[in-house]
């Protein structure tokens, strides 16, 4: 069977991607300074990781006007929100693997 | 409180990197051959985390011979195992915030 790691995706594994997909799992969308707070991302970093989830269609970027003055939306697409299940999925069946064998395999020595 | 994902360390998130650790917390030490094959990384992606790693001390390697043939082995550091153990507590507190709000947050709007 293949180690866990392997089903992780490298797009949505990274650790800002990964923040913004887990705070837009929870909800409907959310607005860049929101994000940039919640996950103490710069400005630019979050523009960046934005960039690429929306380049892989995870992500979807919207941008309104409030009493005059520009807001930017992000939200999840449905591929995005299937992609982040599954890189839980994956990091679940890590978690559930070490829980599995740290009581019986320390000391073991991995050979081929 | 921060989101769970501002404690991930990036040179420990790495995919990678987490499969070669992951490894290593089950076993005392590993070689190259069964590394490469259990994470399904070429030999130079392997060289390349494992150098990552060593030169954050969290992995040391090891060459030996055994019938005049060059091993090469790799164990984690307590300082490895440490940084493991928190990137690991990390994750979970991110699945338990998911688990904790799907039910109740779906469809909110986040804004400051």
């Amino acid at each position: 069977m293949s180690h866990p790691t392997t089903r992780l995706d490298d797009t949505i594994h990274q650790r800002a991607r990964l923040g913004i997909l887990a705070v837009l799992a929870e909800s409907r969308r959310a607005d860049f300074n929101y994000l940039r707070g919640a996950l103490e991302l710069t400005d630019g970093n979050l523009s960046r990781h934005l960039k690429v989830l929306e380049d892989a269609g995870y992500v979807r970027i919207e941008k309104t006007f409030e009493a005059k003055r520009p807001r930017t939306w992000a939200s999840a697409t449905r591929r995005g929100r299937d992609a982040f299940a599954a890189e839980i999925g994956a990091l679940r069946a890590l978690i559930e693997r070490l829980d599995g064998t740290e009581a019986t395999a320390k000391g073991k020595t991995v050979v081929q």
